[in-house]
């Protein structure tokens, strides 16, 4: 039902079949508020090419709408012929403290409308939940969503992700869960950490989740609608997300941009090439909560279409470190990384199509080189020479520009030579190795590089057998 | 006829008056060639709000075209009601190594066909010319400015800087036309630069020629139609801009993006949100060499909207900053920057509205923060105390912060509190003094940053005349 078709980082392209066509992911799902549709969804399908979207089966199932969603179904009362995914009131349990529906009836309900994905009444976890209330609400997740793989019938079930900002937690909750007959994995109880732009803890939960999860599944994460964080969290493995932004900024007259949000009246243009920005005035998109939908849908479809684009280059990496430099936030996000990559590495491929570019002093720490330099230490064996010969960074690949230098060097003396690159030590036979000479990197760099580079090749360099070289 | 409305760092929005018009600049000049209009002008201005377009005299002059231009004038041949302006020649003496046509028939060609801005044919210094002969190509541009300047009698004349790479030699030229009668400078010899990536020369080149040019001149960039360089030669105080690559990479295969160039028949998707890349699916577009320019089109009049909503809310330094982490050669530019800061600090506003944010460690070198050093050695007397409290970075504003902490130690020692900032020093007397209180930093900071914060503090507490403090 879901198969993966390229990969980048533990980001992916895949398509996951439903009874209601299929879905490409990574994919936005625009969440639709059943009592005030900003847009209509048959506009969502033909005029944004939204493959799925979502809507609320708690708030469908309470409000004014009920006795006619159930007799039309859930498709029809839409008018939307894609996927349609359902949300369960968990969130609203967070926003009001509970909910007056069970697990039980929520299941229930969502398979009699004909939703294609019904989501379990999970346990919102709190960032403030402590250990014990945390791995409560993680318990009772799990006893749920066993219950809902109980009910499910023939409906494709959302299973939660719970466990606030304790990784063995959220493993051990992701583990249990995706292991049951559930067809998405949802990481839930992130809206607060998204709202108040703490992007490092979004990092830790995605990886502790990650990797409880069962990476043959689509996971969702649930409530991030800004096109801010789209490319790290499809980096970290998410594939579905789910703006209600578009709408709820759009009421409070803001524009989503993929560098961050602004106010609409503030602005005499946007700089935005949406459709919406280049055919009308900014005055009446300003005044016009539809346009302003409009324009956030714009952004956020492309901003992810923008990750798939990514993905199929092998350039995700270099979309996530540029895209870290919109807020400090994500770029403290960002250097959060380098403490996974022995998870994270080993997701990554061998070799991509195109060159690595050095984006800033993070890039040094990418999965793929930090493999290198770990291979470089387990795996090399320095050939015996008396020295060794410590050549500076330069034009790529190496051999090249420093044929003619060693070959006079070698002539004389039994010697090895090594590159002192920004990678880390590359002996001159590795320099073909992806990606040390398909690496694009500044004439001058910045002190953190070159401190890496050092600690780098002191770290091998002691290792390898040489007295202190040239 | 230019007036200057709003300012960022050397960028600034202003209002040319024209005989076809107004055109709020920064503008992008889309170049039409008059052999093959790829978009009609009149869609230009009807769907893409071109206010200006540019096109070539020289080769109006000895096409096919040349009667009836002559005949029906420049602006019913284009059928564009909006302003023109033509270029001289002087691009094709550097593509063919000369042009069979002299200075004083292009300007009478140009007044003939009633162009709004007529150039003059200067001398294309190329980036390779040594000191002698870019001297050369000075003197003889001068001289032809002085003669167009003679000639030009009601049409505005665009007056041209050469000099190749030779800052004494740009000023020189710079200062020679911007006092003689013309109504737009011109930076020339630059494509080279950007068709090899040479963005650090790029910056030299245009920061010589704006010591030199008049300020209330407006200045175009000649040939610069990527949007890779727009927020930096904004930022650098270039107003016009002129897009040939539209078309030229449409013919070729090729997307522009704010981040780059990309070949269409590689991409499943753009991951763009115009018109184009909305309504059509990435085959037919990669397969249409209209659509292809009109996606490249909207990518370039957005970026240049971008940069105006930049200066706008006084975040074009942001912009830049972010931008520069799209290619490496673009980082090497921008740190570039900090050897000009005695130049560039003159033009930096006390204030802005927001914030001012860490984008990485070239941050700390923005000309407002190095004023902010600077004042702090030249014009600030430190209090006599004792002793000197050195506090860390931390939450801002500083004197909140710390409140409760320095009113403590106040209490019971004669000591003066400074924060070691990543500015810089912060006496908590200054910390309202923008952007102190004003900044938004991540929580954890690259070395570069902090080996600068260590390197100020210590050179201002040198001379604070403290016994080294706490």
């Amino acid at each position: 039902m879901f198969e993966v078709r390229e990969r980048d980082g533990l980001g992916r392209i895949g398509v996951m079949e439903t009874r209601h066509g299929r879905v490409t992911t990574p994919a936005l799902l625009p969440v639709v508020n059943p009592n005030r549709p900003i847009i209509p969804p048959a506009d969502l399908a033909n005029r944004f090419h939204a493959e799925i979207l979502m809507t609320n089966a708690y708030i469908l199932g309470r409000g004014p709408h009920r006795e006619s969603v159930l007799r039309q179904g859930l498709h029809e009362f839409l008018g939307f012929s894609g996927a349609i995914m359902t949300d369960s009131g968990a969130f609203q349990s967070h926003v009001y403290g509970d909910v007056d529906v069970t697990n039980a009836e929520v299941i229930e309900f969502q398979k009699r409308i004909g939703t294609d994905f019904g989501t379990m009444l999970d346990v919102f976890s709190e960032p403030s939940h402590d250990r014990t209330q945390a791995a409560a609400d993680v318990e009772e997740t799990i006893r749920r969503a066993k219950e809902a793989d109980s009910l499910r019938g023939e409906m494709a079930l959302v299973g939660a992700v719970q466990g606030g900002l304790h990784p063995d937690l959220r493993e051990r909750c992701a583990r249990e869960v995706s292991t049951l007959g559930v067809s998405v994995c949802a990481i839930g109880g992130v809206v607060p950490l998204l709202e108040s732009y703490r992007f490092q803890d979004l990092v830790r939960v995605i990886i502790a989740s990650k990797k409880g999860l069962d990476p043959a599944k689509p996971v969702h994460l649930f409530g991030a609608g800004h096109p801010l964080v789209f490319p790290l969290a499809a980096l970290l493995g998410c594939d579905l997300f789910d703006s209600a932004s578009y709408a709820q900024y759009a009421r409070d007259g803001r524009m989503l941009f993929p560098d961050g949000t602004r106010r609409a009246s503030e602005l005499r243009e946007s700089g935005c090439p949406c459709p919406v920005c280049t055919d009308h005035a900014m005055r009446e998109i300003a005044e016009d909560e539809a346009l302003l939908a409009e324009h956030n849908l714009h952004t956020c479809f492309s901003a992810v279409r923008e990750v798939r684009r990514a993905i199929a280059h092998g350039d995700l990496w270099e979309l996530v470190e540029r895209r870290a430099r919109a807020h400090p936030t994500l770029l403290v996000a960002l250097r959060e990384l380098r403490h996974h990559n022995e998870f994270l590495e080993e997701f990554e491929p061998v070799a991509r199509r195109g060159a690595l570019y050095y984006v800033g002093p993070e890039t040094a720490h990418r999965p793929v080189l930090h493999r290198f330099r770990r291979r470089l230490m387990e795996r090399y064996q320095p050939p015996s020479a008396k020295g060794l010969v410590v050549l500076p960074e330069n034009r790529r690949p190496f051999t090249e520009a420093y044929a003619s230098a060693v070959a006079r060097v070698m002539e004389t003396s039994d010697v090895h030579a090594v590159v002192k690159s920004i990678w880390g030590p590359v002996p001159l036979e590795l320099d073909h190795v992806w990606p040390m000479a398909q690496s694009v990197v500044p004439d001058s760099l910045d002190v953190e590089s070159l401190e890496a580079a050092e600690v780098f090749f002191r770290e091998w360099a002691e290792g390898a057998g040489y007295p202190f070289g040239l």
